[in-house]
């Protein structure tokens, strides 16, 4: 009788983390669609997306709240052992990390609506527009590698992160001529300086994540930590031009 | 007899409580003395100082950690009704912004290595220190009105966020007069731009402090956080000179 009542709350332990993962990757999609809106709002200088996708941030941090809240009632209720605590304070740090990304694409979203009343520079545009592509396939990449414990994929996203660093200080670099060449340039280009920075720290926080679904997997942290920290914090500050 | 147990077990969650308390008051004064070295090392242009500000950030993530460990080992542990969850919470999120204001001071530590080989801009640069210093208040008094529950105090210092949000609107339009006088300021007045959104992020997180602290206290979120969350994200893009 004994087992079956252990058996009886392993199961519902189990339902609790699956439960919670379902609302992981449906935070994860609606980040992914802030971030995808976003891209299109910017290229198009689109207001009324722009709009949208800031109205649509309550939606993430609504899910934000309603995932942590879950993490800490299921923590109370099973009083799960340390290896399901590593996978609870898991689920926390990935929800945290979901919903800074999707304040960033809100962010981006409130620059559109400054940037069309300026001058625009389109080749720096199309850059933009590039990197966060990029950024979305990375962040689609990791939540799908995070609902399929996929350790392999979560490593080669973290890896891909430097590709963005490198987009972001050719971006810095090439933002700065457009300034030099003109002074009309700088505001304009200051504000997607401004954007490139919070596309930049998006690939951040999915590296956080990537490091995180390792940690769950693995039950022991990343193994590059260190040298990551110290390489994304360098590439952050793009060398002057 | 039994109610002595349950008393001790209440006893035993309130020691937890307080030692919790007593760390996160730790790490947020090993905050405080990041970002007082980061000041001086910028407004010094103090390599020196700026590398050990960056190596200083370890120590507030492994507290950081520690903090998160111990909260989720105390609801395991002592399985808190609601009312108590909430307390816990707050400690998770107080804590989780202190580590990224830490993060914040060490960006300002990595810039002060590139901004040593640039033309100084002195009167941007005491700006920025202006703005750093009330920051710093700012955190000293959050961080003493979450060790006295003191939410007066924390409502006070939620609405004086605005001040730091205006002082980086002037800083900007400063920043890309100066960059339209003289190209040759473009490099250098842009890296203060990212020094400045790096300072205002930090008071984001500080006035994300005082509602926490509001919440653990009043047991309801703080009133004005819709308004605040829109007046934030609305300052944080400065309009256009």
């Amino acid at each position: 009788m004994r087992d079956i009542m252990v058996e009886h709350t392993m199961r519902a332990f189990d339902v609790d983390l699956q439960e919670l993962a379902g609302e992981i990757d449906a935070m994860g999609r609606l980040a992914e669609m802030q971030i995808a809106n976003a891209i299109e709002a910017l290229s198009k200088r689109d207001v009324a997306l722009a709009k949208r996708v800031i109205a649509g941030d309550d939606e993430v941090d609504a899910l934000h709240r309603k995932i942590e809240n879950k993490v800490l009632v299921t923590i109370a209720r099973r009083q799960p052992m340390a290896i399901d605590l590593r996978e609870l304070l898991g689920a926390l740090h990935i929800s945290n990390d979901v919903e800074r990304i999707g304040d960033l694409a809100e962010n981006i979203a409130r620059r559109v609506l400054i940037l069309t009343s300026e001058t625009p520079t389109n080749e720096a545009i199309r850059q933009i527009e590039r990197m966060m592509k990029f950024v979305l396939v990375q962040m689609r990449r990791v939540i799908h590698s995070y609902a399929k414990r996929d350790v392999a994929e979560a490593i080669e996203i973290w890896g891909q992160d430097a590709e963005i660093d490198a987009m972001n200080s050719s971006l810095f670099r090439e933002l700065l001529t457009y300034m030099m060449e003109d002074p009309r340039h700088i505001t304009f280009c200051t504000h997607l300086l401004l954007c490139a920075k919070d596309i930049e720290r998006m690939g951040d926080h999915i590296t956080n994540i990537a490091e995180y679904i390792h940690d769950i997997v693995e039950g022991r942290p990343f193994p590059d930590q260190r040298l990551q920290a110290d390489v994304a914090s360098k590439a952050s500050i793009p060398l002057p031009a």
